[in-house]
């Protein structure tokens, strides 16, 4: 097997209302069956007509970008500075919602198209419309975490699965393959971008010699979104970090079931922290805590270590209660 | 421009002490000036002896891959039932560190080289002096966060730029770019994979066309690393939010400057929370509070629920102090 990927240059300026299927076929006349199509996915939102009106400069530029940021935002991952990273209603992850501008004149900010692999089955029909069959990717740029750079992914797929599944192949050594799946469109939008230019308006390319699987589901880039309870980072760390402190502030409730060496972890983490002359002492499943000296301040620093302790606990994973005495309070797991 | 990528089949098994560049060249007689090679970590590694033996079933084999598993790990990134994500020693955040069973024999187990940079310098050397000058990229099939599926990114290339820089230019309308530096070696790893196979032993592949711009710094990927410390994800958001716990635990020692707003979110978390009865006052950056009752009780609970609203001003990034007195616990601030 072996790959071009071909730029699509002569595309020029997209318009609300332009027939993508046109100008890509005018200046790619010599595209033809089976190649994957690479479409930025500015210039789909630009046909589309996806953009917003903004001020060309001052304050009110910078206001009414971030009420166009809040609206396309389905939730906040992280902020540092002046960097929102967001998911978009759709489920991808990226800064500023994808919201862009540039290429685009100063009183527009272009928007991500509203439903990405609607897009790309949409200018997949429209081209089998005019007797082409290809694979369509909708593609844009984004970062990632922990490595610098950007690269293009896939926002949207037609035609083409967006993951190929290595899981259950014997490699020659005998071993199954358990986790492979490569994310192939996400690998197709990059290949396109070496051919593309950000500023020299090369917002297409083709991919030829791409051997596409026949009965492809068309489920397109959907399958990519990891959803945020099982996306181990669903929030930036600093975010989670206050959720931690949060989650802190508001212990309430029973607790969990007790277990001895996270208890002590627990302990370990408060030693020196809490007053000394405190005792802690553990009984069945209940950790008891008397006070240093018999002041009234003394109590008041009682329950203050408490709540250091029951902090520490919840970081290893106990859930605990607390039941105040007039000389002692009683940490309680279930089943004390 | 144009791009042609193009697998190097025939490669066969790779032992330590091999020549890649003479298995490669021998494969690819065909391999030209200017080409990216684009090679599979894992023969590197087998070339490079990166192998470690292991016993090839049981409990034996599990405690054998955890051992490895810590050696080749820096720190703990985020955990999920069997999966652990690490940024290994040379600064890669990778589910396992990397390591790999897969196309081994069931005694060894695999680790990335121990500096891809420098096995990609050596293997462009080593072409050199066979008349070659080709650009060399190692690389790796990886996860991601947000994103499901797998991608191949660089982890060492020689005779290219890991990034190339878009800041600077001014597209059609006028706009400056700001922010896009690509990670193209990510990408040309990315297209290459699309040509490899994960068992058809296919470990190579050649993108022909690109431009290698002359005067290359031969930094490597090195650049590509986020460092902890300005990575908004370095850490699970389950792990970040145990951390933000311990730092709930930990609460000590001076305040930070106070900010009315700030408190007041931090009030209202812990509203409905602590004891019916229970004043809180605010003065010039202090909060004071007074027990609900006079009895014992009241005043350790009163010390637990001062405990609670630190924690949830930390939340909101208000440090504070505490001093205990017999009839009330005063929260404070710097400048107070």
């Amino acid at each position: 097997m072996k790959l071009e990927i071909l730029p699509v240059p002569g595309i020029g300026d997209v318009t609300a209302g332009d027939d993508l299927a046109g100008l890509i076929t005018s200046a790619a006349p010599w595209l033809r069956d089976d190649d994957v199509l690479v479409v930025t996915s500015k210039i789909v939102s630009k046909a589309e007509g996806r953009l917003v009106e903004v001020p060309a400069d001052g304050p009110e530029r910078d206001e009414a970008r971030h009420r166009v940021l809040e609206s396309e935002t389905a939730r906040v991952v992280a902020r540092r500075g002046p960097t929102t990273i967001v998911q978009t209603r759709h489920g991808f992850v990226m800064a500023a919602a994808g919201i862009d501008a540039s290429n685009v004149d100063k009183t527009h900010l272009v928007l991500l198209p509203a439903d990405p692999d609607a897009s790309a089955r949409r200018l997949r029909a429209d081209l089998a419309a005019r007797g082409l069959d290809v694979a369509v990717i909708v593609s844009d740029t984004m970062g990632r975490a922990w490595r610098n750079g950007l690269t293009d992914v896939a926002l949207g797929a037609s035609g083409i699965d967006a993951l190929l599944d290595h899981r259950g192949e014997i490699d020659p050594y005998g071993n199954e393959l358990n986790l492979t799946q490569m994310a192939i469109v996400d690998e197709l939008a990059a290949a396109a971008e070496l051919v593309k230019g950000k500023c020299d308006q090369v917002p297409v390319a083709v991919v030829r010699g791409y051997p596409r699987r026949r009965g492809d589901t068309d489920r397109g880039v959907s399958v990519l979104i990891r959803d945020g309870e099982s996306d181990m980072f669903s929030l930036g760390t600093a975010e989670a970090r206050v959720e931690g402190l949060r989650d802190a502030a508001r212990l309430a409730g029973a607790g969990g079931p007790f277990e001895r060496d996270a208890a002590d972890r627990a302990l370990g983490l408060v030693t020196g922290l809490i007053t000394p002359g405190t005792t802690v002492t553990a009984g069945a499943g209940v950790l008891r805590m008397t006070p240093a000296g018999s002041g009234p301040a003394d109590l008041i620093r009682l329950g203050a270590d408490a709540h250091r302790l029951r902090a520490a606990l919840a970081a290893e994973g106990l859930a605990s209660g607390i039941e105040f005495g007039d000389d002692a309070v009683t940490i309680t797991f279930e089943g004390a």
